[in-house]
Parts: C-alpha cells; sequence; structure tokens
C-alpha cells in the first residue's frame, strides 16, 4: 500500500508527497515506524521497561509512549523542558503525560544524569529497562533507529515503476538525523542495482550542519556502512532554521503552513514540517530544480493543532 | 488501497475499522468524500461559488471550505452559533474562517432565511452559487450527497475476499443521515448478488431515531430505492446521544476516548466517532454480537484536538 501523492507542480518541479503521518497508529510518522522497530528490538532483548527522551513537542516521545501504553509495557520519559511555555502545554507532551507514562524533566545541562537516574529507578523496580538512544550520552542504538528507513529506497522506487516516474530529490526534514541515515543507506544499496539517480536534501530543523553531518557519520559508521560515499548522496542545509527548534519558525514558514492547509488541505507543523517543505520549495529555486521530486511528509500532527491554536 | 484494518478483540467480536480519516486532504473523513462528488456536480452544474453550512464543530463546512479553496472556488459559510462558547473556537471554525470563506453566521431559527439572504448576495455579486443542500429548506441535493457512499459495499467486500473475512455488522455515526442513507443504498444493491448478511447499526450523534428515520426515507427516496426493503438492512439507535450534539458527550464517552487514544493510538472524538464506538460496544454487549463486524472511522481530527485542548 502506497502512501504516496502527486501534490502540486512548483515552477518546473512536479512535488510528490509520501504522507507518513497516514499511519493509523497514534498520528503515524516516521517516529511511529522508529518506534515499531525499537520494540522488536526490546522484545528481542528481553527487556521489560522503556525510556524515552525529547523535548515537550517530541513526536518519539510520543509514539513511544502510545505504543508502550498500546503494549502493556511500563513507559518512563526523560523531557527536557526548557524554554516551554507554562501557559500552553504542547500536545505531544499532553498525550504523553495521559498515556500514563512517567514523565521526568530537566534542564538541557542536566540529561544525561537525569537518563542514568531514571534508568536506576527502573532496575530497582525489578524491570530490565531499554533506554531509545543507547548508553545514557545518548550513543549505541543507531542501528535500531536507522533501520525503519534502511530499505525504504525499494517502496519509493516500486512506486516509480507504477505510476511512471522518477524522482531526482528526495527533500525531508532533519532532527536526530536517523531518517535520513537510513534512507541515505538504503538509497546506497540501491546504487548497487540501478544507476545512482535520487538525491536527497536534508532540512535540519535544530542543529547546525556540522553537528548534523557528524551525526549521520555516526549512524553510518555504526552500521558499516560507507560513509564517504553515503555522504556523497545528500546535502544537508541548516538555513531554513528560522528562530530554531522549538516552534519559532520564521513568519515565511508560518505564511507557507496558512497557504498549504488552505490551498492543498495539507497540514504542516513549524517544528518539522513546516521548514522543511519551505526549504525544498526554495532549495528548488536555489538549484533550478526541475522534473519530479519527493517530499517526505515525517508526521507531527499534533504540533499542527499547537500551531493552530496560538494563531 | 484499503484504509480498512484490524483493531481489536472486544468480547467475542473481532472489531475492524475503515479509516476515512486518513484520506491526504484535510484530514479527511466521510465529509471529504462527499464533497468530491459536491464539487463534481458543481462543475457540472457550471455553479461559480459555493454555500456551505452547519455548525462551528461541522466537518462539512471544513471539507468544503478546504476543497473550494484548494479550487479557487468562492465559498460561503452560513453558520449555526447556538450554544458556542465564545472563550474557545473550534479548530474547524478556525480552520474554515483562515481559508478565506465568507461566513455568516445566524441563530438557529433564522436558518432558512440565511440560507436565502446568502444565496441573494451571491447572485447579486454575479455568481451562479450551489447551496449543498439543496433547497432553503436544506432539500434537494440528497442524491449528491449520497452517491460517495452509493458504491461503498463493493471495496469493504473486496477487503473482505482479500483478507479472508465476512462483516456482519457495520457500526457508524449518523449526523446528516446521507453516508448510511448512501451504505444502506449499496448494501441493498450488493444483496442482488450476494446473500444479505451485513447489517448496519446507525449511531445517532445528534437526532432523536424517529427523525434520522424520516432523513434517510428522503434520501431513499430521492434515488427511487425501495425504502422498507433498504430500511429492513439498518437499525438507528439514538440511546448514545449522551448531552446531544456538540461535544457534550457523557463521561463514559470521555472515558473511551482516552482509552482508544492510550491503548490504540485511535483519535476519537465526543461528537461524533466517539459516541459512535461508544454505541458499537454497548450494542455488541446488548445483541451479544460475535464475529468479525467494522467500525467506520468517519473522521474529524480537528475535533479530537478541540476535546484534548478543553481537558
Amino acid at each position: 500500500m502506497s502512501n504516496i501523492y502527486f501534490l502540486e507542480k512548483y515552477k518546473n518541479a512536479d512535488i510528490y508527497i509520501k504522507r507518513e503521518d497516514l499511519h493509523p497508529f497514534s498520528f503515524g510518522g516516521n517516529k511511529v515506524k522508529i518506534a515499531q522497530e525499537i520494540f522488536a528490538d526490546m522484545e528481542e532483548k528481553g527487556c521489560t521497561s522503556v525510556i524515552s527522551f525529547g523535548s515537550p513537542t517530541s513526536n518519539m516521545n510520543r509514539a513511544i509512549a502510545h505504543m508502550a501504553a498500546s503494549k502493556g509495557i511500563t513507559c518512563r520519559v526523560v523531557m527536557k523542558t526548557e524554554g516551554r511555555d507554562a501557559r500552553t502545554m504542547p500536545m505531544n507532551e499532553r498525550l504523553v503525560r495521559e498515556s500514563g507514562a512517567y514523565v521526568t524533566e530537566c534542564a538541557p545541562s542536566e540529561v544525561r544524569e537525569t537518563i542514568i537516574r531514571v534508568m536506576e529507578e527502573a532496575r530497582s523496580a525489578g524491570e530490565k529497562p531499554y533506554y531509545i538512544y543507547g548508553d545514557s550520552s545518548g550513543h549505541g542504538n543507531e542501528e535500531v533507529l536507522m533501520r525503519a528507513y534502511g530499505k525504504q529506497y525499494w517502496p519509493i522506487r516500486e512506486y516509480e515503476r507504477q505510476e511512471d516516474v522518477k524522482f531526482s530529490d528526495i527533500f525531508l526534514a532533519v532532527g536526530t538525523a536517523a531518517t535520513i541515515s537510513g534512507l541515505m543507506a538504503s538509497i546506497s544499496e540501491g546504487c548497487e542495482v540501478d544507476e545512482p539517480r535520487i538525491f536527497l536534501h536534508g532540512i535540519s530543523v535544530a542543529r547546525k550542519e556540522e553537528a548534523v553531518r557528524e551525526a549521520i557519520q555516526r549512524f553510518l559508521a555504526s552500521c558499516g556502512y560507507d560513509t564517504p560515499q553515503c555522504l556523497g548522496l545528500a546535502d544537508i542545509t541548516d538555513a531554513y532554521l528560522g528562530g530554531g527548534y522549538a516552534g519559532t519558525a520564521a513568519s515565511p514558514v508560518r505564511m507557507l503552513i496558512d497557504e498549504k492547509m488552505r490551498t492543498l488541505g495539507l497540514p504542516l507543523d513549524p517544528v518539522y514540517t513546516g521548514k522543511a517543505y519551505y526549504g525544498m520549495l526554495r532549495e528548488i529555486d536555489r538549484l533550478g530544480i526541475t522534473g519530479s521530486v519527493l517530499f517526505i511528509h515525517t508526521g507531527g500532527m499534533p504540533l499542527f493543532f499547537d500551531y493552530w491554536q496560538e494563531r
């Protein structure tokens, strides 16, 4: 079942969209796909509880919390709450708190020690906890996080074949870099049977280019991929960060979100997909891209409604 | 592409769900499918603007407003605003207002005269307006409204064939009754080639049983269906209205909404789908239904987030 659709024409480019947000569980998105891999690995390792980490707007925390609740598994969430507006709680945080997960708030400088403390709490409660990012510094589980997108070249290629279209470029939002790293690995595998032709564009939503590249290198290296070859398949840009991660997107992004809802019935949000869509249009301008491109809508329906609530 | 999934076991029933809310345009739902039929008919009739009508929480108004905006067609919305809480504007109303539609508010006692006035406004602006419900009393367009679900027996049957499952019962929320009337017509056509075996259960979300039955009779008669035969295919109940239409569902419905989000990652809302899902479980209890049943999730994502905002 394909979730790819033709969306709109922009200058000389035909924009198609892969709607990961239309997955049936918990508003979908790439994080639900990643959560499925995490829980499969967790069961294989015989762990009995899960620990997630992220900001109050994190889609990952929500996906993990709902999946844990659906399976009756104890879930702990470490939430980096810096800069949260006390008046309005993001929908993702509400959903996490309502899921029955145990939430521990922490400052950005206390993440590591808080993760360690929460892991100890879980162990002294008799659990065998699974921290989704690996060790307390957030490394060691790259292979599992990459897995969900590590085969995604093939369904995209299958859609191309069925619909007689060839994508020259794929655009997507990049946060933790797990999704783009998986796609790079998968496209690199595709290059072994097809001519290399799809170029990835990662629009960073939070970090500077250098930090994103380092994260990607760590992901690829952990799975034994030829990093320089893979890096040649993608461009990373931090030119569309706006005011940074937490929904402080610049007003052109907000205007774009309004326009795409109105004219395409498409929900985007200011934290992830709105920045990425805006960045895609500017990159199409800058590079003079023509032909067919694919935008991966990585999800985040609750963030769309946060935005709408605040307008 | 099927949007039917196995959802959960309840007592001796296997509940499957048809996720109309996962349609890619404007949060989907049955109203987006109905809007597609309306715009097709409108173009055939050479009309140049569209008029919708409904409450501030209406999914239909939102679907019509977005589809009009996406096509560059002028849209007027008559909004029955009785009982609205002035502090919180429903997401559907926000989306309608942001779509560029002209909104005219009216009291419940003034609907007819307001529709007439707005139609005259449109005509004096040089438009050939199309009122989605027909004439000013809301009759005359039953056939078009029914069309979207008038063929839905066949994809359901195709899913049954592919997945080797047979549904004994279908449950859905009933408001205007357009969707259930279409389904009744389609199942009645199915009975000409298959043995009659699927029974429909319409859970009224707003009106008393008698009023719903009258509406269904009007829909079926307008399309020349054998009304008594079709009525034999469905049961209508108003036992789960709770406090009435506008999100004042009784607390068991609210508890169910919370539980289904938590344990199934499934968004329901207190106006439509939450009442219907609650009603389905109670009817399964009451009638001792076993085997496979299908719940039609008729959409309403913005209403889920209204509910979540108010909790």
